[in-house]
């Protein structure tokens, strides 16, 4: 097995260096707290002198514990995923887990396969973002399980406060005194977290007696796809509502973004027409021509708490207490509202030559 | 070692339900084609009835094949790397490899830390996108190692054709005929792939009799380090080189997009006066408001040379083939010129309010 041209240590090797019994040695790793603080120097003091390499996979099967979690993510097109991809794996300085990432691709059954693969390789625990399996059928793994952003009925999970960064949205059109106020998303299943947005902005206005409506494109999030449907809006907006401040809240960056720079293309400005809110606070909406006001999610707190949640369920699991509807979990971390010039730029003063704030 | 509810399902299980000795048993995991069609068949229809779930740690020790690869990325921050990750972790269907992902920070350190948890894990092969440990550090690794756009002396590598991709890039904004030709990159040591771009743009002026500049920007990729940076390059472009037709040619495609969007904020369209080529073809470059004219790398068919340079490299070791200098192979995939708006919405006509092009 050893396929380079160091020999393995063996548990003797050390044994006979340090002059301690080989059930000694083997305390060492499994139970090292058994052993006194000296004794332990000693034993680490001759692994580093006779460059031992731990061969995790042997100890997998003497203690059952892997360090591998499971990561199945949607997609790495949309920043969203990569970024909380990124912070997920970045919790390994913390958590010590090394993480198996698929990225599934809506088949069913290639993810159902690609679970089977990660159970057999005694992952200790699986974090989903993908829609494609229901969570009955996740719950019934025999690991814990945490979802983000995904229907969630049967497994712990962490979700952004869909419904309040939505209300934050709306209000901040609110604040611009718009004459209507237009929700963009697309088709969105009631079951999933991301609806909240829907509720958010619908409430609000309700609340409020804001004239408004709920406009759904094309769910692909392809450019070719994206591209043409916001055209199509863009001119259905101006036709319905003409000489009309209009307020839209988008439920993603992406489509906004491209909404901006059609807009942007027809009028060579921002026109004062139009007030424009994002969501995702994605790195585009910053980097656009004109910055877009958005709603951001904290990634980073999401991942974070995902993390952790995964842990605390692991180590239950590992006392042996039984899993039940009881000890499913349901945390959400609160939105925050940037911001910025398809807001501001008005109000501000600022001239489209401008510099870009920072 | 079984945390779920399901009782596992033993060699001595299935011995008997079929009848078949346990060796034979063992046979059929270890090296199916000794059992004849028919004993296979059976003893698969077997597994099946007593729902047998695959223990691959114990397997791994029986065959030392863990079908574990590692990959290591310097950040998912740009699209190039997250894109090329997912092509990577997309190959999974083809060559059923698991991938144990790793963020690097740039710490040498945690580089080093993470590679020994690698090999402790017996990964079969190791990818590597960061430039954080050189190239002879990594060779002496016991596995075969590929690398993507890094140094790569004492390693295989993929990398995409930068020395062509650059000449294309000029050659394109040559058929504008502009005054002035600017490279614009960022400091690049000679021992990386991309630093070719510069040798490509250099050698195509030079041999073309071009007037040509190149101009380093600071590394940092974030948007408060780009946003200064291009808007101090738009200033000293127009200074130096007021009423002359500019033509520029951007290593990647985030700093173009800056400085596109800082130019059309300036002139409220795209100037005649500027012609611009990035690097990457990267979803901004396409999706920005007038879209970017660049050199795509195409990255599914990096990860999958790299994929399959790896698979090739792991079946030789298996053979127990003498890792030597000779084995190392560098191959370079071609690169693709797209062109765009940013070179050629002056030609064809094109007005700023027409439509976005497909």
């Amino acid at each position: 097995m050893n396929k380079g041209n160091k020999k393995n240590v063996t548990f003797n090797d050390i044994a006979s260096y340090t002059g301690f019994s080989k059930t000694t040695i083997s305390r060492y790793f499994n139970n090292p707290d058994s052993l006194t603080p000296k004794n332990q120097e000693i034993i680490r003091r001759a692994l580093d002198k006779l460059n031992y390499h731990e061969n995790k996979v042997a100890r997998i099967l003497a203690r059952g514990k892997t360090e591998f979690v499971g990561i199945i993510v949607p997609n790495l097109y949309l920043h969203y995923f990569s970024e909380m991809l990124n912070q997920i794996l970045s919790t390994y300085n913390e958590f010590g887990f090394k993480y198996l990432v698929f990225v599934g691709d809506g088949d069913p059954e290639h993810e159902k396969k690609y679970l089977e693969e990660l159970m057999a390789y005694q992952i200790e625990g699986l974090i989903v973002m993908s829609h494609t399996l229901p969570s009955s059928e996740l719950a019934s793994l025999p690991i814990p399980v945490v979802s983000i952003e995904r229907e969630d009925d049967f497994i712990s999970s962490v979700n952004c406060d869909n419904y309040a960064g939505a209300r934050m949205a709306v209000s901040l059109l609110h604040s611009h005194q718009c004459d209507v106020y237009i929700h963009v998303n697309t088709p969105t299943p009631e079951t999933i977290p991301a609806y909240n947005r829907i509720l958010g902005f619908r409430d609000y206005c309700r609340e409020n007696d804001l004239r408004h409506e709920i406009i759904f494109l094309d769910g692909d999030v392809s450019f070719t796809a994206i591209s043409p449907a916001v055209e199509k809006l863009l001119d259905e907006l101006e036709n319905r509502y003409p000489g009309q401040k209009k307020g839209l809240f988008f439920s993603d960056d992406t489509r906004a973004h491209a909404f901006l720079n059609r807009l942007v293309r027809k009028y060579n400005t921002l026109p004062d027409s139009y007030r424009l809110v994002g969501f995702d606070n994605s790195p585009i909406s910053r980097d656009s021509i004109y910055p877009i006001s958005t709603v951001d999610q904290q990634i980073p707190l999401i991942a974070r708490e995902a993390v952790t949640m995964l842990v605390s369920q692991i180590e239950e699991a590992k006392k042996g207490t039984a899993r039940s509807r009881e000890t499913i979990r349901h945390e959400t971390v609160p939105a925050v509202l940037y911001q910025r010039d398809t807001t501001e730029l008005y109000g501000s003063g600022n001239s489209c030559a401008s510099g870009l704030p920072s």
